[in-house]
């Protein structure tokens, strides 16, 4: 877990506002869940690995005996940190479905916790940006989901992003056009998941190795080294149907494509402008997707700024009847390195560099004064090198300074800064 | 713990944002740390009775055996959510000292845990918002803290708050002059901070029962019922020794009133206003305050908003050499009670009633123009019965609504709502 210093919490700070507004103009409305959940509901699998990441909070007012009792330590836990915003999203949906609109847009940009060994990029806090509509069964939802989070990657700066799609009934569909029985479809995907990394080979190897059904492993390894699979098209319905075996569910393709062309239209985009591309080996990690998944990418970095997918059957499991729902997630750390810090927000920051005999109430007017007028104000003693001081302060953002002495505590002559 | 629907959400981060906003324009800077802290940290001693409440998260990897030795509870837990957000302050100051300027104004506006019963008014997670001036002895730490404080009330829009004020320092030499050993300090304070509950004939009643020194408690009743002792006058040196008994320390005292001085004349306030207050019985709990000490108050209502104090001594726990210190925490949940909803804001807000077999693409396209355009848009499906659907979009905060036709899904006629 880490300590931000000023310069870095404004710079989250600031593109946490971009986002929030950027959500809110798209229709989305944000809430907030306490960070703590039943520990019950953090491990009720809908979590898959991350359940076992939990931070557990201990039981109040346990006993020696209590201790004694346990059979394991998560005995003695009745909360937990949340690991993610989907598990107390649903929880949140069905306490207050009643107070809600019929289709429900959230907005959740909140911290979430995961006790993994701390690694470069990897942080035991962080804070996660979902976006989730609930409540519409179609790909309206989808494609309003793509185009508020297209904008709002362009809202903070960063050009060149380009969201992959698959949908999970085509990769089923594919995992039984090429022989594999239902029984070996999860683990299969979780090695196909593995192609960024290990490459088309070293996925039917693994299969191979794994004692998949051979014909199944066969036909996969020929359908990986036909020439078009691999050949990325513009994104559309044809090129859909090309990068897929024979006997693709044509209604699932054609919504895909229909997303597809929304989120072009709305975005005004160029057809040849890279947007959009369907890759029919995303799988996303989380077994609760039913439907469309996407993941953000940018050339200039290997993995993913983002991501998200149709997960229709899991609010039902806490409420008791089915909702359709959809989200997307906004990597923020990774956003947060690789967009630049602008500094403050501040037009005009000045730094006052006042004498130690100035009368206290006169300086503090003057403070005042410039504050008013809309100015981010610092007091500073006047340093007997002023030179240091004058970069530090060019460096945290600030604009200009002025000495000011007790002679004249009223004339401040404002000097550019750096 | 408490969920949080859009429209509470809302007002929130709008408080939340105008507290940023002013606070950093008056030259302070906002940190975070991470919520959890060691747990032997949270239980060295600074955090007084809210120790006690710290919510431990459990060691990880724990093992049967593990259970089977531990003594208690507590030797289960190698982390715990922060009580409040000095601590972290001070162990955040002691790691990153070299890294801030000399004298370092914080602003952190988080959340902290309290494993309190809940009650009407309190929660087990609520938001502090903390100003803190580092490395800054003397008194234009506070004036500083104070007008930033008092002008962040203003911005939220709460109108006659003002500042009881009171020091450590006199607080003690009252105790000493009307005769209480110092032994009994600590105790007797205790007793004089319920003033507000009891009142004065309480507390000699609680004090005489405790067995404190007769005399002293004698001396205290005749001071309580001296005639201008409860009569607060207009802030200034002339008040503050009228409250105090005899031999009051003068250069305490004229610290004080500079403060007050200050404050004025930064404020521009009339001598008459009711801004500041001079009250020789304001105690503030914790016990590691050691000069100026406030309370924010507003006529509306008897608790406090907020208050705040000099706390030499603590950050030297962490650092091994004394630094100077003094804070300013604003009752965020309860200004947030008290403060008018005014929902969302933007000025316009469009809900698009639209029929089922618009082209997607085409609602889209439109949607996003508007949102280009600067507005907040939200779909939804025309519903048979329309009057139900826009009072609902008014009561969320929409300004304008449009129905959106497959036959001419251009052109948008929209209408003010509500």
């Amino acid at each position: 877990m880490r300590d931000f210093l000023p310069a870095e919490k404004a710079h989250r700070e600031r593109l946490l506002a971009i986002i929030r507004e950027s959500y809110r103009a798209h229709g989305f409305d944000e809430i907030e869940t306490p960070v703590a959940e039943d520990s019950d509901r953090l491990h009720a699998g809908l979590g898959g690995d991350n359940e076992k990441l939990a931070f557990g909070i201990q039981r109040r007012g346990l006993t020696h005996d209590d201790l004694q009792a346990a059979g394991e330590p998560l005995d003695l836990v009745d909360l937990g940190l949340r690991f993610d915003l989907t598990v107390p999203l649903a929880r949140f949906y069905a306490s207050h479905r009643a107070e809600l609109p019929a289709v429900f847009r959230s907005i959740q940009l909140a911290p979430v916790w995961r006790a993994e060994r701390p690694q470069k990029g990897r942080y035991r806090q962080f804070v996660q940006c979902d976006i989730d509509i609930i409540g519409e069964p179609g790909n309206r939802a989808e494609a309003e989901l793509l185009i508020a989070s297209l904008d709002t990657i362009d809202r903070l700066g960063l050009e060149g992003a380009f969201v992959r799609i698959n949908d999970r009934r085509l990769l089923i569909g594919m995992l039984e056009t090429l022989g594999f029985p239902p029984a070996e479809h999860d683990r299969a995907l979780v090695t196909i998941d593995k192609l960024d990394k290990v490459g088309q080979d070293g996925v039917v190897e693994e299969l191979r190795e794994a004692g998949f059904t051979a014909a199944a492993v066969d036909a996969l390894d020929a359908f990986f080294h036909r020439p078009q699979t691999m050949e990325f098209l513009t994104f559309g319905e044809r090129a859909i149907r090309r990068a897929l075996p024979e006997g693709a569910d044509d209604a699932v393709v054609r919504e895909l494509a229909e997303i597809g062309e929304a989120v072009m239209r709305a975005r005004g985009a160029d057809p040849a402008e890279l947007l959009l591309q369907f890759d029919p080996f995303l799988v996303r990690g989380m077994g609760y997707y039913t439907g469309p998944i996407f993941e953000l990418a940018h050339p200039s970095v290997s993995y993913s700024l983002g991501g998200g997918g149709r997960y229709d059957g899991m609010i039902g499991r806490f409420l008791g009847s089915d909702v359709p729902a959809t989200g997307f997630s906004l990597g923020f750390e990774r956003l947060v390195d690789l967009l630049e810090r602008s500094g403050g927000t501040e037009d005009r920051a000045i730094a006052l560099l006042h004498d130690r005999d100035v009368v206290l109430g006169d300086l503090l007017a003057l403070k005042a004064r410039l504050v008013a007028e809309g100015a981010r104000v610092r007091l500073l003693v006047r340093p007997k090198n002023v030179k240091p001081a004058l970069d530090a302060l060019a460096a945290d953002g600030f604009t200009h300074f002025a000495f000011v002495t007790a002679a004249e505590p009223d004339s401040v002559d404002l000097r550019p800064l750096g």
